[in-house]
């Protein structure tokens, strides 16, 4: 079975539709890699792409994402909300099936240093790729911005992991790294207080005391008349969707509001929900291998 | 995406492994069909196979496994405790995954039709293929084995549906027809009495009140010290696993008895696992889709 990545490449480019067209295209000509969606916002004046495949294809596809961004987006006449730093500005890479982290940390370095080396763009290994504490996070790589990463990265601690410690002319500087699969979660509560969500919201995410890997917030759904704990869950493997959901459960009921439904927004990894019904039909001995279909997969 | 079905050819040799293996190898080798499992009870004198693939895949197999056992096996010779009435006995095809019940039917008439033609074997559609009520159940057909076959077969109502009406001398007559996929699900309890397990067993069981389309009965699991809920769920699209699950749950409690764990054995399909997921999670507008494994297997 092929070790199966998820991309998803954020682009400095989000008020000209036919460059970004143009990017998208010469991303699915390189090779075997699936673009599921381009999403683009202009008044951030980014895209973020996001493409499925294995190492080879996306491989292939980020040559194409590299020498067509850097040939068509030029850093300095670039405005927009999002803080950047390059026409590339990120390129995660997310194990989904079969790869581990180790895989994507491999193919991160494989593509940072291809890229450096072709296009002579320096490269910031980041997230769980990161070769030092000072760039794991991104807003720490990007402080400055394209504007002020010339004199940024001729500092020896700001030194690239690949390519020359001077930023490329008009393409600046890009994060290239492995991350875990993000999965965009919302609950459904059945009250119109906003304040309950907000209380919930504050109760699970890390940075007020909740789970490690969760970012929460409650917002109104102002059509329905209800409110929701909007969340962002960074690593399913170590805060998984059932432990959320029930601690919002045993939250919400504290005050006598119930759970009327739950959204997965975007995509969700298959292991994801497998380990939801693993945990409440309390299976024995589970493994994805049960799944008839990923037999078979495993068997071709 | 391709559709993808199971089949689990049922045949009467289970003495002899050399033959069993000529057969499996036989339908490895006509295609791409997968041969996930191979099973074999002496006692019965059967084996049960279990494939996986798609329309041709499991066509070309289907052919093989006509061909080698029907020169093979010889009823007139067979001996074994399980009931039987052909060298293939039964041969269905279980839509899993993109496929519908009625394209499952058509794959049975194509393969019965294709064998009746080929190898003069008499072919009965039997459970949701079937084309009358007398022959939608198994044991219904198989009733007088092959022994009494030939005489029945001669009757009006017992007109084979391909083929001729006349037994096949040395294979008999086969049953081909499409069925929901079954799950081996067994719910462990923590008691070591076993009368919980048998009223629970009664109670969630079609025969004597329960659901539709589960079987069920009270097992000790000697070795453990406690006590089983084993069962099989013969359409989990409209019985699925959570609601049995749940209905055990509050039966065993009526006993002051939890659930301490339960098991799939064999495979189970991912939508019956995703269908758990959604229900618990309470995912508003779900689709398999939103899976992202599902999601490249449909852009390829």
């Amino acid at each position: 079975m092929a070790k199966i990545y998820e991309s998803v490449p954020n682009i400095s480019e989000g008020r000209r539709p036919e460059i970004v067209a143009e990017i998208v295209e010469a991303m699915k000509a390189a090779g075997s890699a699936v673009v599921l969606d381009v999403s683009s916002d202009a008044d951030h004046n980014r895209s973020v792409l996001t493409l499925a495949g294995d190492e080879e294809g996306l491989f292939a596809a980020s040559m194409a994402l590299f020498e067509t961004a850097s040939k068509r987006i030029d850093l300095r006449a670039h405005k927009g909300e999002h803080p950047r730093m390059g026409a590339v500005d990120v390129l995660p890479f997310i194990p989904v099936r079969g790869a581990t982290m180790a895989d994507a940390t491999a193919l991160a370095r494989r593509v940072g240093e291809e890229a450096a080396r072709r296009f002579g763009i320096p490269i910031f290994l980041y997230a769980e790729s990161a070769t030092a504490d000072n760039r794991k996070l991104l807003p720490d790589i990007r402080k400055g911005e394209f504007e002020k990463l010339a004199e940024k990265i001729a500092r020896p601690e700001w030194k690239p992991d690949f390519g020359p410690s001077v930023i490329h002319p008009s393409a600046g500087v890009t994060a290239v790294g492995a991350r875990p699969f993000l999965i965009a979660y919302n609950i459904n509560l059945g009250t119109n207080d906003l304040a309950v969500a907000e209380r919930i919201g504050k109760a699970i995410r890390m940075s007020s005391g909740g789970y490690r890997f969760v970012q929460a917030k409650g917002i109104p759904l102002e059509g329905r008349g209800i409110v929701q704990v909007s969340m962002n869950l960074l690593d399913f493997k170590k805060t998984p969707i059932h432990r959320v959901f029930e601690t919002v459960r045993s939250e919400a009921e504290r005050h006598g509001v119930p759970i009327v439904g739950s959204e997965i927004v975007g995509l969700v990894p298959q292991d994801a929900l497998l380990a939801a019904a693993e945990h409440y039909l309390r299976i024995e001995s589970f493994s994805p291998s049960l799944v008839f279909e990923n037999r078979l997969e495993t068997e071709r």
